[in-house]
C-alpha cells in the first residue's frame, strides 16, 4: 500500500495557495484570515474523507478515523501557521500528508483497530503570539488555557479573541488526551539530509531550547549636538550583545546555536540617539548541560556590554523547554516505516521546536523529517522535492499503520 | 523694549498640548493630524496680531508685518513639527518666540521699515518624510518640487497627499525669496551652554552633515536546525557595523559624532535568522575635511563586517551638506542683541541641521540657541527654562529689530 503521489501533490499545491506571497512562499500567521481560510479549507476535506471533526478551546482541530476497537487513536498532527513570509512546508507538509494517509487508508478500505486521528495544532510557530506551540502547551499542560488566552499580539489583541474572530474557539476542553502514537511528519528545516542524500530522517528528539527577552534603556537624545563623551546609546550596547550571542556560540562550539532574531529599536528614526532596544535570544543544543552553561555567559555579555555603555536593562530568561527523547517503539516503528520504503534514511535530532515536544510529555510520540533544500526554512525559498516528501509520506503510512495495528 | 514672558509662557503651554504625550513630551509629527491641528492654531494667532498669512506649494506658512519700505523683509522661522515622543521646545519655541515678538512689536506700535515675516517650515524633522528640512530645501532649490512631493513614508504615503489632505497645499510657488535677514532662534540640543551657565548663544555656522542608508541581504533561516557553520546572519553583520560606526568616531576625536538612529529587521521574529537589516548612519563635524576622512572608514567598516559573515549589502551615501557658516552682519547683529539682554552668552556652533541651513544658501541667515537641559532634546524630557527663553526671545527682538531698522 502506498500513498497516492499525484493526489498528494495537488492537494498541497491547493492548500499552499491559502496566503501565498508573491514570490511563491507562504504568509498564514496564526488567527489571522488567511490562517481561518486555511483551515475551513482542512475541515472541509477532512469531512469529505469522512473524518469527524471536532475543535476545543484552544482552536486546535481534530479530525477522527474511527478504529475497530474503543482504545487510544494513533494521531497524526502538524500545524497550518506560517511565519511572515515563510514557506509551503513547514507544518503544512505534515497536515496534507496525515490527510494524504487516511485518504490511502480509505482507497483501500483498510479497518485499523486503534482510531486514526488527523490533528491541526493552534500558533505553532510563535511569531503572532507568544510562546510559540502554545495550543500543544496547553494540551499537555505546560502552559495555563488563561495565560495562553492573554498573550497579546504586537498590537495588544489578545489571542481569545482572535480565536472567537476566526470561528474557531471551540467547545472540547483542552486537556490531555490518551493517544497509542503521536506522529509528525515535518521538514528537517536543517542540512543535514540532504548533505548526505538521505529522503527520510527518523527522529529521536528534540534539542532543548532556551529564549531570553532583554530591554537595554539608554538615553534618547539628538544625534547632532550630543557629544560623544555623553552618549548612553541603547543600540551601541545591543550591538555588542548581538555580537557576544554569537562569540557563544563560536566559544562553546559543538552542537549549539544562538540567535538574535528580534530587535526593536525606539524611536527608530536617523537623527536620534536610540533611548531603547529590545531583543529576543534564542539558544538551542541537543544537550541541556550546554544551554546550562551558556546561560551565565549571556548574562555575562549582557551586564558587559550595558555596563560599558552606562545603560539600564531588563533580561528575563522566560521560556526553557529540556531536552525531549522520543518513545523508543515510536522512533522504532517509524525506522521499521522508513527502511520499508527502500530509500535512504537516517536517524536524526530536531533543532526546532515541534508540537511534538508536548506531545511527548503526555504520551509516545515520534517524528519523521524530510529535507529541506540548502537546509532553509521560515523563508520563501524553503523547498523540498516531491520524490523525498513521497518518501516520507509512505513512512507515516506504515508507521500510523504499524501502530494503528489492521483489525 | 522688552517681550513679555508671562504672554510667551502662556502661549507655549497652549501649543504644547496640541500633540501632548502623557508624559508631558510631544508627538506632532509632520503632516499628521495633529501637525494639521497645530498649523491652524498658529495661523489662528497669526491672523489675530495682524499678519499676512500666505500657505506655499509645500506647505510652508508665512504671516507678514508690513514695513515702511518696499524692502525685502526680515523672516523668523522654525517649525512646529516634531519627532515621535519628542519635547515641547525643538520648532516650537522658535516660532514661539517669532510670534512674542511680532506681539511686543504691536504693543508698541513700532514701525519699521523692511518688514517681519514669521515662517513655518513644514517637516522640518525628517522623522516622517525624508530628507530633513524637506520644505526649506525646496525654498532654496537643493531639493526638486517634485521629488518633495514624491517622498514617501514608511506607510508609502506621499508627502503630497498629505500636504492636500490637511489642506497645506497652498498656492504660492515654493522658490527662493529675497529677505534682509532670516533669523532662527532654537534649542541647542547639545550640553554646552549649560555646562558653561551660559543663557544665549550666538550661533556662528551649522557643522557638515552626511547621511547614509544600507541595506544588508543575509540568508533568512530557521534558528534552530541551521548549524552556525552555514549561517548568513544579516543582523551579527549590521551589530558590527553599528560597533564600528561609534569606533569611528573614537578613532577621528574631536567633535565628530556618529549615529546610527534607525535599524529595522526582517523578518524580526525570535525563531528565524534575519534576512534582512536596513539601517541608517549619520556622521557630523564642524570641518568638511573630517567627513571626507569619515567616509571611507564607514566604507571599510561595512565592507568588513559584511565580509566576514559573507552577506550581500547596499551602502548609499545619500545626503550630504556641507559647513554652513552664517552671514557675518546677522551674527554681529545676533551678539549685540544678546550682549544687550545682559545674559551670559557664547558664540558657538550647531549639531543639529536646521531651515535657517538652506536659508543661509539664498540670503543673510543667522541663529539664536538657548540652553537645553542636560543637553537632551528629540525625547520627552527636553527641557529649557523660562529665564533663558526670555534671554533668548529678547535677542531675537533686539536683532530683528536692529536688522528691520526702526521707521
Amino acid at each position: 500500500m502506498k500513498i497516492d503521489r499525484t493526489r498528494l501533490e495537488r492537494t498541497m499545491d491547493e492548500m499552499g495557495r491559502i496566503g501565498e506571497t508573491p514570490r511563491g512562499g507562504l504568509t498564514r500567521v496564526a488567527l489571522t484570515d488567511e490562517d481561518k481560510r486555511g483551515r475551513d479549507q482542512m475541515v472541509a476535506w477532512m469531512r469529505a474523507v469522512g473524518l469527524r471533526v471536532s475543535v476545543d478551546q484552544m482552536g486546535n482541530i481534530f479530525g477522527e478515523r474511527p478504529g475497530t476497537e474503543r482504545v487510544a487513536p494513533v494521531m497524526m498532527g502538524s500545524h497550518i501557521d506560517s511565519v511572515p513570509t515563510g514557506g509551503k512546508y513547514d507544518g503544512q507538509l505534515g497536515v496534507m500528508c496525515g490527510l494524504e494517509v487516511v485518504r490511502t487508508l480509505n482507497d483501500h478500505d483498510v479497518r485499523t483497530r486503534h482510531p486514526v486521528v488527523l490533528g491541526i495544532f493552534t500558533n505553532e510557530e510563535g511569531a503572532r503570539f507568544q510562546p510559540a506551540m502554545i495550543a500543544s502547551g496547553v494540551m499537555a499542560g505546560k502552559i495555563a488555557l488563561e495565560d495562553a488566552y492573554n498573550a497579546r499580539d504586537k498590537d495588544g489583541i489578545r489571542l481569545v479573541d482572535e480565536l472567537e474572530r476566526i470561528g474557531y474557539l471551540g467547545p472540547e476542553p483542552c486537556v490531555p488526551r490518551a493517544f497509542r502514537a503521536y506522529l509528525e511528519l515535518h521538514i528537517e528545516q536543517g542540512p543535514f539530509l540532504e548533505e548526505e542524500g538521505r529522503s527520510v530522517g527518523v527522529v529521536e528528539g528534540i534539542v532543548a531550547i532556551a529564549w531570553s527577552r532583554l530591554t537595554i534603556h539608554g538615553v534618547q537624545d539628538h544625534a547632532g549636538p550630543t557629544p560623544m563623551r555623553i552618549r548612553h546609546d541603547a543600540l551601541v550596547a545591543a550591538a555588542e550583545v548581538v555580537s557576544g550571542v554569537r562569540r557563544i556560540a563560536r566559544e562553546i562550539g559543538g552542537d549549539v546555536v544562538t540567535t538574535v532574531g528580534n530587535l526593536t529599536v525606539h524611536p527608530n528614526i536617523v537623527n536620534a540617539i536610540p533611548g531603547r532596544v529590545t531583543m529576543s535570544i534564542d539558544m538551542r543544543d541537543p544537550r541541556d548541560a550546554t544551554l546550562d552553561r551558556a546561560m551565565p555567559l549571556l548574562d555575562r555579555v549582557v551586564a558587559e556590554a550595558c555596563g560599558r555603555e552606562g545603560v539600564r536593562y531588563e533580561l528575563e530568561h522566560y521560556w526553557r523547554v529540556p531536552y525531549t527523547p522520543f518513545a523508543a517503539d515510536v522512533v522504532a516503528a517509524v525506522e521499521r516505516a522508513a527502511r520499508a520504503t527502500g530509500a535512504p534514511y537516517r536517524r536524526i535530532l530536531s533543532g526546532a521546536g515541534h508540537d511534538a515536544q508536548y506531545m511527548a510529555a503526555i504520551g509516545p510520540a515520534g517524528m519523521i523529517f524530510v529535507p529541506s533544500r540548502a537546509g532553509r526554512s521560515h523563508c520563501e525559498e524553503e523547498f523540498t522535492g516531491m520524490d523525498e516528501i513521497e518518501h516520507g509520506a509512505n513512512t507515516l503510512l506504515g508507521a500510523a499503520l504499524e501502530l494503528a495495528g489492521l483489525a
